[in-house]
């Protein structure tokens, strides 16, 4: 179990950090207190000091002192995520890795590429403009690679390209006890030994802090077309999805967002859609031939299913304002109660299941008092609901958090997961038995014979 | 460290599996023989017994007596192995899975089903006959896929669909102390908790018995096409597959067979192909349109490679004959050499490196006295070696080895992996700790966490 530091010990740490990495470490409260938490609705955990290294050698050196005073050690990229995973929940070292960012190295070839963990995802691809390469999960957030990696992150794209579980090739790990080890490569398939790297992706900091990441990379389209539609009803919307992708349709996108979403998205972003049900879409192509294609083919499907007026975006520009208003969901939920907080959840279910899901959410939603929109990479049967209240308000706290433990058993009991894409962090940590039973076993028997002190990000994923 | 067992504790554990399984249970000296290897040049190991299960609970049953007796556990499934895995050299229980054969659950809406693991994928693809979906992981033998999971198997398709790494949704795995977890589930991705089912995919049966797997599948192309094209050079066939490649064309299969494995093709399937180094190509799409434009590029680039003379299969019959010369290629270089055996040993490589790799192995054999055809998946950079030796001749086998050595060393100088898909076993474990470094290390200690008494398929992956 991890415990506070005592003072002299706080002390010691910092000075041994101090010595180490001058003023790369620092106690400043701003910095103690911008460190404390993620973009989540969770309690704040502030570290007693954060430090800023620049390559894996300090990250060792600094992991080894972290077990020389028995200080939690908690890996910070840009404070995006959403279920608690970098607040420092017992203290001691936030390990602040955006100083961690260049791009290491980039094979067009081989469509991949080595960055350090603190690059960005955006960052990334301006280092890859020019190349015909693309690194595509896209969480929204501008995330850094590193804490995708961690949480297992996905996005839009996911449909087409996958998540960081395909996405990331190999990985330079360093362990609880200041080793270092490389995991995978750039084969791009291998049957030599356990898969660390997939063992590492999703781990949350719990196993260790990882400091360079190899990445899988795809080529730009050739041809990229995008679309909005509305739909009459809900069921109309999902059964489109579902029909798409059963039927093998290659989408690069397909977003869903209720009414309420896109009210938010009308006003936060100062545009005129009809408040209905709707997906946002986008296809990549080899071809402009294959595209229209493929496109015609989702507009028939969608015009079956009750969606009519397909707006389209076929220019860079046009395609841009469209999945910039689809980006700034979140904000833009987010401003629908000014004053008040987001508390984001996700799920993610078997496609077919993914009406009876989304119906039932939006039942109990509508029969509480919360603003909360839902949207999702329905695609990968994967969505959000957004929980917009007020943090001072201990029942409107309550009934999130009822919703969201019925959403999420509701998931599992259809053979889904509590979490698509966000990670558990201390949000879902009380799910976890339910999914995995005996499994969590495993995990925890894992967790213990890497760590076992239990440093590294201690109080996430499991509670101990 | 693994030792056999004393005649008296194989009397007792014999007495107990035939208490437990009646005549599922034998020490006959054929079915023992038979249990002993798979189909690669390692040496044979004896098991004690063989047991049948038709269950998990039984497979449970199984793993407690293993325990009570100190017996180690080796599973079975069609003997298609080919680095050794499922030779039992410390003797104890072969677990003949071959009667856990039933398709569980399809769900082609979802594109997924569940199966035991026993199930071979021919069984599969035939249960999904009309159903529109189709499991596409195809490694040549008619293996079971709880054999293909656990060695991370992949094939001609893996280009296009992936390896069992991606087609694994999650498992069923009885643990050496008998306990039974079940790992992953039906969403299409999840960030809830430790990927163990890639843990345990790939694992060799070092882990666990796995005895049930979900798995991903895909629908049925509505166009396909599938052409064959011999090249002037080796190094005009490497660079068509690098450039398709590197464009993101997808094809759906992408072999390359050397000039002698194309000559032991010819004498074994009765066909008349050029004598020279040959791609199979095959083409999967939405519509005969977009498959004829990413035929007609990938003949344009083999044009201007030195390929000429495209035969076109495009009725499935053609196809049929085509793919059927392909996947007799492995029997096809055994006969080349009547009473000699074949050791099959594979790399995997960046696809920049595949030219360098080819050719370099390729001077390697034509510097020896070995009869050696070369082939491979090489789409994703993965190629094999069959060397077929005389294993009465230590020379041979001192030049073979020699071979491999080089082969893998190569691979691995370039950021390559000792296996690409046919895993480590006994074949491959002295090129780990090359590999992997101190990750080696991380990977013994999962293994003693969840296998304390090394009673799992003892031997293989690790000399331990």
């Amino acid at each position: 179990m991890a415990i506070a530091l005592s003072d002299t010990t706080r002390a010691a740490l910092a000075a041994d950090l101090h010595a180490l990495l001058g003023d790369r470490c620092t106690t400043n409260p701003t910095q103690i207190e911008h460190h404390s938490h993620g973009e989540s609705w969770h309690a704040p955990g502030l570290p007693d000091v954060v430090v800023f290294p620049t390559n894996t050698e300090e990250v060792c050196a600094i992991v080894r002192l972290a077990n020389v005073h028995r200080a939690p050690v908690v890996p910070f990229g840009v404070g995006s995520s959403l279920e608690g995973h970098v607040n420092a929940i017992y203290g001691g070292i936030s390990i602040d890795l955006t100083r961690m960012n260049r791009v290491l190295r980039v094979s067009a070839d081989d469509l991949d590429c080595q960055v350090e963990a603190g690059v960005t995802h955006r960052q990334l691809n301006k280092a890859l403009a020019n190349t015909g390469v693309h690194f595509w999960v896209d969480p929204g957030a501008d995330a850094t690679i590193g804490g995708m990696a961690a949480t297992r992150a996905s996005g839009t794209t996911a449909v087409r390209y996958g998540t960081m579980r395909e996405a990331v090739l190999g990985l330079t790990v360093v362990l609880a006890d200041g080793r270092v080890i490389r995991t995978g490569g750039r084969a791009r398939k291998s049957s030599s030994g356990y898969d660390l790297t997939r063992l590492f992706v999703g781990s949350e900091g719990t196993l260790g802090v990882m400091t360079e990441i190899t990445l899988r990379l795809h080529g730009l389209p050739e041809a990229v077309s995008a679309a909005v539609c509305p739909f009459e009803t809900m069921e109309g919307a999902v059964s489109t999805v579902m029909t798409t992708i059963q039927l093998g349709i290659p989408v690069a996108r397909i977003e869903l967002l209720d009414e309420l979403q896109m009210d938010a998205v009308n006003r936060y972003s100062r545009l005129s859609y009809p408040l209905k049900p709707t997906l946002f879409f986008e296809f990549h192509g080899t071809s402009q031939e294959s595209v229209a294609e493929h496109a015609r083919t989702v507009q028939e499907l969608a015009s079956e299913h009750g969606g009519s007026g397909f707006s389209w975006a076929t220019t860079p520009e046009d395609r841009a304002k469209l999945w910039h208003a689809r980006q700034n969901a979140f904000y833009a939920a987010v401003a629908l109660r000014p004053g008040c907080k987001a508390w984001t959840t996700d799920v993610c279910v078997p496609i077919s299941q993914l009406a009876h899901c989304v119906l039932e959410t939006r039942r109990d939603i509508q029969g509480s008092s919360l603003v909360a929109p839902l949207m999702g990479h329905v695609g990968d049967g994967n969505f959000h609901l957004i929980f917009v209240i007020d943090p001072d308000d201990p029942t409107e706290l309550a009934v999130a958090t009822e919703l969201n433990a019925r959403l999420v058993h509701r998931a599992m009991a259809v053979g889904g997961t509590c979490s698509g894409e966000h990670g558990v962090g201390i949000g879902k940590i009380d799910y976890l038995a339910d999914e995995h039973g005996e499994a969590l076993d495993v995990m925890k028997a894992i967790k213990r014979t890497l760590d076992p002190d239990n440093l590294m990000n201690p109080g996430k994923m499991f509670a101990i």
